[in-house]
């Protein structure tokens, strides 16, 4: 062996071996602290100047030196990033997380469990499957003894942990669709009829993903729309059920949402369950964003009929305040996940308890440690609390909008998101028509973005059909509340800078602009 | 506020404000060196046992003071996991780790950038773009002035990030059906006519279930038998091919493997490109396992022709040395993911460079600073290296048990991935018919399971057709070198362990059982 051979050698055997804390670890501490005093909370740069940052380059010849990694991630990386956990960054449904979850994510990638197979992950298989079952507990409330029955049982699937939201409505929509067309796995959709699914207006956009990929095609999903509260109007799917049926339409499935993306609003779930009942119409909850109001007793009402759904999404990276890459699908009837089951001859045995069985992922880290830690370090008490106070502060929030005489609230704040917007005061005591809405819409877009640009807060903005206007599509500026860190003051002073933003932008250009 | 509000509160604004190393973190990482030094790897637990280490527990109420949580680390996780990283642990594809991994693990749980949209993940998303066309130029090999036009331009895709290899080959195989079904994604599969897709019979079985996920029926697979190198019979490919178009069946794609689980064998990439080219195939190759052989300049030559592909699937997790939860596919042409494109009016915006736009998932971590900390701190010749030496100690093991009467090797070791199998005296030297072999099949599939159940090592089995044996199925034992912490001592050990566990395994029995 040469010199450089052993050197080499060396530098694999010292970056291989067991973990210590380097530079780069304590850099890497060090500059998280700095990052989440970072004022700048979402700052949109200028394309050319991020590109110029980011030019193409090919992968080094030899290793950098640490000191250089570090610099890039000082230079480049940390003062251009999001800082999606600051209080004052409250337009996506993000939040700053628990400090432990850091300290996980560092065991998970170092015990690196591959859970798709037992050989590859011992205990965090069995860990993963408690964790499931935890949940399933929270959402479906069964009887100790089912859950004692089914946890480890080879052939039940209380769940599937996948990487997030849409991976779990598509393996949902997948078992509701295996369900309608029994040979579809192996015989293609071929020389079936059409199948269509059913969902308000408000449903996520992963629901019509899902269909593109499943071959069922995303014009077979008929959108129901939304009432005064954006909710799913019950009359109008009665109607759209009955039609489906005498035009001879499979109905695939029908899509309760729990915590619409765009303003938080939750279906009637008992009533959809019941008519999903009496149709015998595969019955699924996209809880998302919404699952885990089932922790506050004082809200748990809302989710009233979750329990009747053959199969709900949760995410652990929305509101279990857990880092990005956890979503969850959980299933009313263990044995569903049978529909979607995979065997192969030489990766995963038919009678192994691998959880690679029945996911639509193969390799997958242990994700679920993040779950036990939260379940474990927060329980259900601080899990209620964080509820709670999102809650709490957005009915703040929207009184005191309710007050003020150039904002108007949009959308009735059911959970811990809501629409406004600002109204200038010319147009404040003028009817609200097509035009009007239209220059509004515009007006609100310019400042949704001047505040964004100036980087200080941020809040989102979306487009909804409003019954309140007939239906017309209303831009609204969106907040979500979910950080425990967000107080009043934060609030406050983001109102202060819209109505200070708003001053600069002229209503008359944008008229002229529309006309 | 009553006094337990408060409590709760002030635990919250600790657990939720900016991270400090805590007991935990310095427990966590105590752990982690003793992990690593554990010498039991893989000791397969007695089901009933780990069941009963993990039972059904509800959410607890109140959260568990840290040191409950770390004795449960400490007790029940840890002492059962499977030492995945340990020289010792080599049937599966893993590896030790580069330990600046769980740094950059650390760093992407703080900063949680969701890379789904450019408002929650800015330099991330720029930073995601440069790793991809990195990793683009490593297999594509095109001309710099390709890579800065495309590097950034919104409508070009040179690859995306997925969290495995499952979810790459399923975004290849959705272009592919795209393409060949223009108006799927919108009006489904049912009215089409019947498309197949083509693999050697040792394509992974993600294959299959993206067939059945993709409505094109797993039935529609046609595997291609291998010849006496585990590669696909070129032949036979074109005779299948033909009949296929005389039956008038669409081929949606033609899928080479650069890397097979079962061997490591590579296809001829190289005359596949060329058969796809004149019969006008979409040409996917999985190179999940074996992509980056390219590092090597002594090995590259294995991927001839995959600069040819349409398509390319490679794992992050797997050879470019990086935790779990890693995928990419990349595209030739960077126009192509046009195909698989979702917009929507109120998430992704049309003219937005937004990552989630041409994403199977959604909300996603940036695990691109992964891709980018292997590519800077180890660099090309590093992972050059590591290829190399994998290679050298399969070759060496090779050589080693062809001068074993005891053994014998299966597979052509091509890359670092071969199978062998034990053979008792009194078998030695008669002929291997489909009864010896048969006989010889559960010995040596008992003979992985002593050795996995006694946990000082672990060596994989699997089942393959074998050219040698009139492609009888052949139980082989699998060996995977990938760490670069194996050496030959570890080697030698683990096969001085099976030779000796052999001596208890009763050959009379085996021959009764299977009469």
């Amino acid at each position: 062996m040469n010199k450089k051979d052993k050197e080499i050698n060396k530098f694999l055997a010292t970056a291989f071996k067991n973990y210590k804390r380097t530079t780069l670890s304590k850099k890497i501490e060090r500059m998280l602290g700095l990052y989440k005093r970072k004022k700048n909370v979402s700052k949109r740069y200028n394309q050319q100047s991020m590109e110029r940052l980011f030019p193409f380059k090919s992968i080094p010849e030899t290793n950098y030196p640490v000191k250089d990694y570090i610099i890039e991630l000082e230079r480049k990386i940390l003062p251009y990033g999001t800082n999606v956990s600051s209080p004052k960054f409250i337009g996506h449904m993000t939040s700053a997380l628990p400090n432990f979850t850091l300290d996980v994510a560092k065991l998970i990638a170092s015990l690196n469990q591959n859970v798709v197979k037992l050989e590859t992950a011992q205990s965090a298989t069995f860990y993963e499957r408690q964790a499931i079952a935890m949940l399933h507990e929270l959402l479906y409330s069964n009887t100790k003894e089912f859950y004692e029955k089914h946890i480890h049982q080879t052939n039940s699937t209380l769940g599937i942990v996948c990487s997030g939201g849409t991976i779990a409505n598509l393996t949902s929509l997948q078992c509701a669709r295996n369900l309608l067309y029994p040979q579809i796995e192996k015989k293609g959709l071929y020389n079936e009829s059409k199948g269509v699914v059913l969902c308000s207006e408000l449903g996520h956009y992963s629901i019509k993903k899902s269909m593109g990929l499943l071959g069922i095609g995303s014009d077979s999903l008929i959108t129901i729309p939304t009432d005064d509260q954006n909710k799913i109007c019950i009359d109008t799917l009665k109607k759209t059920i009955h039609e489906c049926q005498k035009k001879q339409l499979k109905i695939i499935a029908l899509i309760g949402i729990a915590g619409t993306t765009e303003c938080g609003s939750i279906d009637p779930l008992d009533a959809l369950a019941e008519i999903a009942e009496i149709h015998n119409i595969y019955f699924h909850v996209d809880a998302a964003w919404g699952g885990s109001i089932k922790f506050s007793e004082t809200y748990a009402y809302l989710l009233k009929g979750i329990e009747k759904a053959d199969s709900i999404t949760i995410d652990g990276h929305k509101q279990l305040y857990l880092p990005m890459g956890i979503g969850l699908v959980l299933f009313k009837d263990p044995k569903m996940a049978a529909l979607i089951e995979k065997q192969s001859e030489y990766i995963i045995r038919k009678t192994s308890i691998d959880l690679g069985k029945r996911s639509i992922e193969g390799s997958r880290p242990a994700h679920s440690f993040y779950l036990q830690a939260g379940f474990k370090l927060l329980g259900k008490k601080m899990y209620a609390r964080l509820i709670e106070k999102g809650i709490e502060n957005t009915n703040n929030m929207a009184d005191y909008l309710d007050t003020l005489d150039d904002f108007e609230l949009l959308t009735f704040p059911e959970t811990n998101i809501f629409l406004y917007r600002y109204i200038p005061e010319t147009l404040g005591n003028i009817p609200k028509t097509k035009t009007v809405n239209k220059a509004l819409n515009t007006f609100n877009k310019i400042l949704q973005k001047k505040q964004m640009e100036a980087g200080n807060s941020f809040v989102s903005y979306t487009t909804v059909p409003l019954k309140k206007y007939d239906r017309d599509l209303i831009v609204g500026l969106r907040i979500v509340l979910a950080s425990p860190l967000v107080n009043k003051t934060d609030l406050k002073l983001i109102i202060e800078e819209q109505r200070k933003l708003a001053k600069d932008i002229c209503l008359y250009q944008i008229y002229q602009s529309i006309a």
